[in-house]
């Protein structure tokens, strides 16, 4: 396993865990948290430590998918919540001590298909 | 350049350009496209060949960012689309031979951020 594959690895394990020490100490100092769907930003480990902490609980993340390369990372986890579950798309920075500096995470939700394509499509 | 990291490269620039003949060189005959967030699947070159063609046109695609390990990649794509700019988060996996076999793709949209969080981030 490469150093930056066991970091996400930890980084996903220890926010399952809500195990915050370890979850902070796998963040850079000025790591920044971006939500393109909403624009929002979080900038600083304190602020990021805390907005997991105080996020409404009852999730449970699972990796689904995890790519690593170089200080790159790129993960799909599934998150159960309140009996759905829906899927995240994180890409994730290293810098070059290894710790997490960047995350932008996407939140995609279900949608209708658009219609005009039901000859190419399985529904499941 | 990996082998893996050319041909996802070649993939998105095959699509971008509309080139029909290039981008089904790259797909295996028997690719699956999934689209978990309306629970599509579409299932073979020419079926996912039709499905892209048809895709009422006018989008263009940049890749935002793209990582590669073995087989797997994931890329962070921006669809530029009737003005707008949505990001499209897809991982893709290789078959022996090298070719596109399985893609998951979601498609997040815009919404607003839930109250009671204000204090720790920044909107942009």
């Amino acid at each position: 396993m490469t150093s930056a594959e066991a970091t996400v690895s930890a980084y996903w394990a220890a926010l399952e865990a809500r195990d915050w020490a370890a979850f902070g100490r796998l963040l850079a100092d000025d790591v920044v948290y971006h939500l393109p769907q909403t624009r929002e930003r979080i900038v600083g480990r304190e602020s990021f430590l805390r907005f997991n902490q105080e996020y409404p609980d009852g999730w449970h993340l699972t990796v689904t998918r995890a790519v690593t390369s170089g200080r790159h990372a790129a993960t799909w986890l599934t998150c159960a919540h309140q009996g759905e579950e829906l899927p995240v798309a994180s890409f994730l920075d290293l810098d070059e001590a290894g710790l997490v500096r960047e995350v932008t995470e996407f939140w995609p939700e279900p949608y209708e298909p658009p219609p005009g394509r039901e000859h190419l499509v399985e529904r499941y």
